[in-house]
């Protein structure tokens, strides 16, 4: 935390650079590579100046220009920075060579390379945000629709923590309740704490964090994506039906620099939820006529699904109804009955699926499709006032501290003596204070939580 | 140049995102979509703000959060801005889905999308710069190395625009004594134009613009990078001296988000000038046992090349020696004796060409081969004074503008007419013109020069 540290900022490639500066001799650092006393800067004032190779002036070709770039430079005094800390960001151009030439300068002038996420951590460690909103700003970045950025952003505005307060406050009401009547043990006559009364404030506690916990997998699917498998026989129209779902996911503003679908597997978003079309290599690189999906990539796909398109013609055989429904189970099924251009179908009427009739060809009934891959996922509408666990570190320490409020349910049925229960209500609370950050938290604990963060945040 | 535009700054992926919205309503439109009156936020100055989807209350789902980030705005007047408009800088987090959700708000609310380089373009549109200055910014983002990055910051900081202002008062002093002679040209006795000293300044000029013209090769060599050939027998080594020179190109700050090797072809980076290794596919994926690189390959390779490293171990045949010298010609031959760890050589005395023995296995005398290549590339050592045009736009005009000079001179040895010359004169001074842009600039011009540029510069 003494030291100085820089990174950039943003993605090599663009028209601008920016790079972070935060430490105590932030600014005394790029001063030495500025071209005029940046000390002088008004606080937050985007400045415009020159980033310069001093050292240059020493080296044996004393022409060679030592400009190394015309950048604005802005400086933030503690606390009033990102980090907390005395700060400088320089936005220069957003060339790889000038980047790496002002990186290398800071480094020579006494500042190491952040570590990933190592900004926010300090902003965390200089009590600017709690721990989960930290976790919240790598969220953020990563969110990529709707759902995971408004997830994201309930996060950072404390959505989480705000909730977790409530918890803890009626944690604390319930322990100040149990050690008053402990300090006044003597009187064998006082009753301050109702022991049913205490029942109920447990129960209470233990649904509320019980619907956090089963709010996981809801925060699980929004944040990864909800995993469909197509399967079906060769010669269905799989790979035409993969082609029309995602031609009809189109942005509203197109990806200016249009990289989006190549990088990522192939998803598309229905109202701000994102769809992982699993397994989609095989369906994509061939056509149906030549695809040799057998049943044991069937049914991988299936088991790895959360939704399974089941995509039939003419009308499949019994047996294979069978073998899928029963691969299903646990799973969301939804029968696409394909080529109603062309295809006479056996109504499949007594099937107890959701079933669309479509044609993948001609475009067809997509949105009906569309609408039931929706439903069939089962993500309640989100509202602001909804708190979604995405966090597995907060889900382990939910499930923990869940676990020792059942033990504090468990000993008032037992009639245990308050001070037993007391001890579990403590971990209970010190456990949810894990989550904000608020107790002091192992280095082991930040050096997982930062590790995955980009570099310059 | 009455519409507001928009663009992401910042290539995506990074911890930040830049977005530049210029133009006249450019604080009017940011407005619409800021949590505060962001017309009196001071100029230049970063200040912490909320985007806000004002619509999203109108929507079905009122309880939604409609903040779409917490970011820095700051407000430019004009004309203290890059553009010289009016102009709003956002700084958000990178996240894709907030960067493509404020540009579709910033749309909404009456911005388009900028084209490529219109930032740029508007900077030069609005006398912020010349054109020749415009193009050097395009240059510098590109800039990749030492070199790159010294000519576009020589250029940007107006190296040639000075160049060409000094060629352009000689002209006009040509010019006026030209036209000061016809002015008077009743008088016949009056001389004020010395036709020898005219033919003087005329063939200075047109040497100067001579050196320019033949700096492009040398610009070119350092923008593109100078095409090495590595050629030889099957097994030879010339894979374990292509790895083992790409090996020894270490940056002293190592790229953060290490793309650089995989994306670019085989480059190395010596005292600051780039050296592409050409057809280096056969080389790399082969071991050299299986290598299958046939006489019409090699001779392709060195077709391409300006250097050409010849890799041998024992000793050639004369007749491999007298093909690769009779294909080098007008190439710079190198000759690579390698192995010496463990091969005994036949020495080469009598060839006229450097020669330097290595052994690519153990990494000896490689710092001696790397110096040769230098040398052999013969680029000039640059200086701060040097004017090297880079650009073929610039390298065209020059010519054309000698064409005219060469006619002025044609014509001074003919004894033609002031009028006649002094029409050519006009057609030198016009087409130098054209490359700081002091003339107006047709459209289509302006639109070749900056669709190259990337977005949001």
């Amino acid at each position: 935390m003494n030291d100085t540290i820089c990174a950039p900022a943003t993605a090599p490639g663009g028209a601008l650079g920016i790079i972070r500066v935060s430490g105590s001799q932030a600014v005394e650092i790029v001063n030495q590579i500025a071209s005029v006393n940046i000390n002088t800067f008004l606080p937050n004032f985007e400045t415009f100046t020159h980033i310069v190779d001093k050292y240059a002036n020493f080296e044996k070709d004393k022409k060679s220009s030592n400009i190394i770039d015309e950048v604005m430079i802005t400086v933030f005094r503690a606390p009033h920075s990102y980090t907390g800390e005395d700060s400088v960001e320089i936005s220069c151009h957003g060339s790889r060579y000038i980047i790496n030439k002002v990186l290398e300068l800071l480094v020579k002038h006494g500042c190491r390379m952040a570590e990933p996420g190592e900004f926010t951590k300090r902003a965390y460690l200089n009590g600017k945000i709690d721990l989960s909103q930290a976790e919240a700003v790598a969220d953020l970045i990563a969110s990529s629709n709707k759902a995971t950025h408004q997830l994201a952003m309930s996060q950072l505005r404390g959505g989480i923590s705000s909730e977790l307060s409530l918890l803890r406050d009626q944690l604390l009401k319930l322990t100040s309740l149990l050690e008053l009547e402990l300090d006044f043990s003597d009187h064998e006559d006082l009753e301050f704490a109702d022991r049913s009364e205490l029942l109920n404030i447990a129960n209470k506690i233990n649904n509320h964090i019980t619907l956090l916990v089963r709010s996981f997998e809801t925060g699980q699917a929004i944040k990864q994506g909800i995993p469909v498998a197509i399967v079906g026989k060769t010669n269905v129209g799989k790979s035409t039906l993969l082609n029309r779902l995602l031609h009809d996911d189109r942005a509203i503003v197109s990806d200016v620099h249009g990289t989006t679908r190549d990088t990522i597997e192939d998803t598309i978003d229905l109202q701000g939820i994102t769809f992982r079309f699993i397994d989609t290599a095989g369906i994509r690189q061939t056509t149906d006529q030549v695809e040799k999906i057998g049943i044991e990539r069937t049914f991988s796909a299936i088991d790895k699904a959360r939704i399974v398109l089941w995509v039939i013609d003419e009308g499949p055989s019994i047996k294979e109804f069978n073998d899928i429904k029963q691969r299903s189970e646990n799973k969301k099924l939804i029968i696409v009955q394909n080529k109603i251009d062309k295809v006479k179908f056996t109504p499949l009427t007594t099937v107890n699926f959701p079933l669309i009739t479509i044609s993948a060809k001609q475009g067809t009934n997509i949105s009906q499709l569309e609408q039931a891959i929706f439903q069939a996922a089962d993500i309640p509408a989100l509202s602001d006032s909804d708190v979604i666990v995405t966090n597995a570190r907060h889900y382990d320490a939910l499930i923990r501290a869940n676990e020792a409020i059942q033990r504090v349910i468990d000993g008032l049925q037992q009639q245990l003596s308050g001070d037993l229960l007391s001890e579990d209500l403590r971990q209970a609370l010190d456990i949810l204070a894990e989550i904000t950050g608020g107790q002091i938290t192992p280095n082991e604990v930040l050096g997982n939580i930062f590790k995955n963060f980009c570099v310059g945040k």
